[in-house]
């Protein structure tokens, strides 16, 4: 399937109802969405360090970007990561640790590697430490699920985009900010790991063993990652996204990214067992068992 | 500090000027919540298996209600918790492992006590299992933070409680629902553990040495959460949640929860190092560092 970014210029004119004031507020929404648009079609870096939008994501902002009502300001597909905080003991006598900033020495958007993963924490020969590990430090595996941000021309935009997001399975969506000017959604979920791995002065406290399953359980977290993005970018062209006439009401039938899936972390994740601390529709915590203490 | 729960009875007088529409739907919220409050206070268990509010959240509780364009509709201060995901072995060749449900087999709103832990995850005698022990399962350690579930009054309630909220560090938060009748806000933050343990086929797959180590780890969680959770508070009561004039604006000066803090896992999520996929003010993911593969 192929996207074609649409630029869209300026029309005042479609908004001559409005009070000048809304028709302002509109017409900088139109003129920050064509200089956003722009800056992604541009061939030069953008400002992150990796300097350019991740592969997988770019039908799905494609089809977001394709709405006049939308456009995403900043997005990242998924990730699998290590990241290290170098530590030093404080001369006070409980010893804590301090961190001062964090550096990834590992991370990909795509599945990773176990043995590249192996090789770098636990390497053949243990004298020759990559530099990134040299110093004592913190190390912390996680995975992180599809994150966009996206600006929207008015809370009414912004709800249904919410909504449909929950129902996809993104069920950590929602509006972040509202401003006369600026209407922000952010789209996200739950799918997360995040692993302490030990690695500072008591060095790292787990074994390659158990690296290759945490790497096993990443990629897996990342394929449903992966088939959650696509159930969201299928129920947003169900709602008009993406085709020669948009559908402004933004109804259609939402897809369940998850149908038919028989992977037992997503499983766990978009049941209502209340094994996550996520929100039903109704606004309610998922039940809790008291087991323990 | 001393909280009483107001029940707040509906006031339709008060929006006489509104629309007709706009007043129902007014005199609804009011109505949801003096029967909310009215569950809260009655002495029968609430639906959740605990039955209860957390005690440690009772004063933020009470403060938001205190506030007439909002009332809570469930919250959880925070938890520690291992979850059993009972593990079958299917017939495929793959040998997938489908899941079928899940427990708690720990859970605390608490600090968490290492040796409790050890205990269930390897106890004494090898060969008494604890019940909830004795059949292969995946097992998971969390840690999750501080939720509350807020229906507000209006969307632009619900824009200042947010806004107050990230800027409290519950950066996380948003609102998830708009419909005529119901604006839902959730209050989150991304301090967070998802460490899988093994369990399953292949046994635990950690050493006790590194779940005390994650117990740490988690209890540190536990209070960073709390710092942040009394921050929110203030910052509520600095904005006139809980005073007897309660400020309909919800200006004042948001108190950063954070300030002075010396714990490492907070200084790394708070600050924009770019080492959580948290969203900026702005709406922009935090710049990332491309450094493997």
């Amino acid at each position: 399937m192929h996207y074609t970014l649409v630029l869209l210029p300026s029309v005042p004119a479609l908004f001559s109802s409005c009070s000048p004031a809304a028709t302002e507020a509109m017409e900088t929404f139109e003129k920050r969405k064509a200089e956003t648009l722009a800056s992604m079609t541009s061939s030069s870096p953008d400002k992150s360090p990796k300097g350019s939008i991740d592969e997988p994501i770019i039908p799905l902002l494609n089809t977001i970007n394709s709405h006049p009502s939308y456009f995403t300001t900043s997005s990242c597909s998924g990730r699998i990561s290590v990241l290290s905080h170098p530590t030093t003991t404080t001369s006070a006598s409980t010893a804590k640790k301090k961190a001062k900033g964090g550096k990834w020495v590992f991370i990909t958007h795509h599945k990773a590697d176990p043995d590249s993963l192996l090789n770098l924490l636990f390497p053949p020969t243990s004298e020759i430490k990559p530099p990134t590990l040299t110093d004592p430090s913190d190390l912390v595996l996680r995975f992180e699920p599809l994150i966009i941000a996206i600006e929207c021309k008015d809370v009414g935009s912004a709800t249904k985009l919410v909504s449909l997001a929950i129902s996809c399975g993104f069920r950590e969506s929602g509006i972040t900010s509202v401003s006369n000017k600026r209407v922000i959604v952010a789209v996200r979920c739950s799918i997360r790991l995040e692993v302490p791995l030990g690695g500072g002065g008591e060095g790292i406290l787990v074994s390659p063993e158990y690296v290759r399953y945490l790497v096993g359980i990443a990629n897996e977290k990342m394929e449903a990652n992966w088939r959650r993005t696509d159930g969201f970018l299928s129920a947003l062209v169900s709602s008009g996204f993406g085709g020669d006439e948009v559908e402004e009401s933004g109804g259609g039938q939402p897809v369940n990214g998850e149908a038919g899936d028989e992977d037992s972390w997503i499983k766990s994740e978009a049941t209502d067992s209340g094994d996550q601390l996520n929100l039903l529709s109704n606004g309610k915590v998922p039940d809790e068992n008291h087991v323990g203490k």
